[in-house]
């Protein structure tokens, strides 16, 4: 793969620009252009300058509104709910958060239900922040079908991410953001492309039958859950929160209304704030130190998200797909 | 296995009498009485008349309090904060979800902190409990090391059990509650004694090398989080919702406290209530209700909780372990 090194600024320039030039306002644009940015920065780089081209297709095809002004409603001294307008989800949560975290920090505990946004990031970005802010969160969200319940050999759940953050003080959070799907598809591809077998409990072959063998996955076949029925216990919960519970379609609705053009559909999210400050009553701070120490005298055990935040500390440029590139300047 | 057939009013009956014996008031003997039946009823075996002689221990040696009087405070509108005083979870329960149930119909989410409480049941009954009042449910508890963080090959979390309740209108919720660990180390010691194998990742050995063989896992080795880093992360959660959050101990604190006599350790539960009529503005039973119906059609898939919930019909009397009754019947 031939690379071109980029600047961190270099990449939130040139996804700022792509955005400005297929309709986002500068609001919007500045906003994606960081989140882009982070992830790239972060080695995060499925959801980094891979998903531009992606985001411009629904924003050409109008499916996405890159002008949109999402619509706050307080519920309730401690339920914030946004209709996202068909807004990027990233633009969504830059006016959602702040009051998700005041609505927690007054009452101990707050929940953001966020309708018709539509989100193809990593959900750290999110996380993160509220946990920035002295709060535990957690978040979840659905998509489009691609994950076979237990029991099932056909899709239903989506890949279903959920994301949680522990705040630290002067320390980034302890975040973990992973699908409840066994696997990405993408990493399946990788796996096929490359001759490697993937654990058995990746996914299923067309016809149902437990494999290693990756191509019979990705072709024909579906993915499971992580962790066979507790993992799909998990992928139903995602399903129920980001979906019934906030007034959002389920992944298989998602699928039914969207366009399928491959830019991210519109969907709902779920996104729970706690306050250790008003819960706990103790130096929770120096108490949940004191166990993420314990556990990393353990052995080889990483704490979720730590690699992410060593990336972050390298602030010279990153060598990006020369290819994606040129993709990326073309549309604009 | 020789058994006793006793109808559930016995079962309840001998629960209650033995508590009794044992210095438990009437409300303590009463609410665990219950428990246990409703257990044995569900075919929740593992957490009904099987537990009591536990409890015995715990209130014969006086570090259970089976007459104790759980102290409640409203810390926010919706933050329900209890000390334990050292009773059994149950009775603690049986104070706090009232005020949990009303704070969250009020506030559309509500969290209920729990200390200084002894809990060895399972967690259906609490989630089932918020769901029944048409409010989704989440709850988690740790308790002593039993299961290796990802990486690790020594126990630093419990088996750290997490229950999630969706209320369903004349109809019983959907309710899942399961174990953080890959099995529990009852489930593995079953597969030794009767020679079967366990799946890859179960649990180590005590050189910490993977295994098929229950044996080495149960005999000085350790278990492992269901579906490897991503059931870490899940059980490294529980740690820090069920203690540094609600102000109570992690599973290794517990351990270090504990007399470790076999009976529940005191510890902290985290328990959360959301409220779909607040947050949903959409018709989210029925929404949810065709999401079931559409994961029961895709083969061979069974909601969470059903099996329990069917057991729960038969009102006729149950078949008991011979042993266990008589070991129960000498306990008074």
């Amino acid at each position: 793969m031939t690379t071109v090194s980029l600047e961190l600024e270099e990449i939130f320039n040139l996804a700022k620009k792509t955005l400005l030039a297929n309709g986002c306002d500068d609001e919007t644009a500045t906003i994606l252009g960081n989140l882009i940015k982070n992830a790239e920065r972060d080695g995060s780089l499925s959801h980094g300058l891979f998903r531009l081209p992606s985001y411009v297709i629904g924003l050409k095809g109008g499916k996405i509104n890159g002008k949109g002004n999402p619509e706050i409603s307080k519920l309730t001294p401690c339920v914030i709910k946004i209709d996202g307008k068909n807004c990027l989800a990233p633009v969504v949560l830059n006016r959602g958060i702040p009051e998700l975290v005041k609505a927690a920090k007054e009452n101990g505990v707050a929940v953001l239900a966020i309708t018709n946004s539509h989100h193809m990031a990593a959900m750290w970005p999110e996380t993160e922040a509220i946990a920035e802010q002295g709060l535990v969160a957690f978040a979840c969200t659905s998509y489009k079908p691609a994950v076979a319940p237990a029991g099932s050999i056909k899709p239903l759940f989506g890949t279903n991410p959920i994301s949680f953050a522990w705040p630290r003080k002067n320390n980034t959070p302890v975040v973990y953001d992973m699908a409840t799907a066994s696997m990405a598809m993408g990493e399946v591809q990788v796996a096929k492309r490359e001759g490697h077998t993937v654990p058995l409990g990746t996914g299923l072959t067309k016809e149902g039958k437990e494999t290693t063998n990756p191509a019979e996955i990705a072709d024909g076949g579906v993915l499971l859950p992580f962790g066979g029925y507790k993992g799909s216990a998990i992928g139903m919960m995602v399903e129920l929160l980001a979906g019934a519970l906030v007034g959002d379609n389920f992944s298989y609705e998602t699928e039914e209304k969207d366009n399928n053009d491959g830019s991210p559909p519109s969907g709902g999210e779920f996104i729970l704030a706690i306050s250790p400050d008003k819960l706990s009553n103790t130096d929770w701070e120096k108490h949940a130190s004191e166990f993420f120490d314990k556990m990393k005298s353990m052995g080889n055990v990483r704490l979720p998200g730590e690699r992410r935040h060593k990336n972050r500390l390298n602030t010279g440029p990153r060598q990006i797909n020369e290819e994606l590139i040129n993709k990326i300047k073309s549309l604009s």
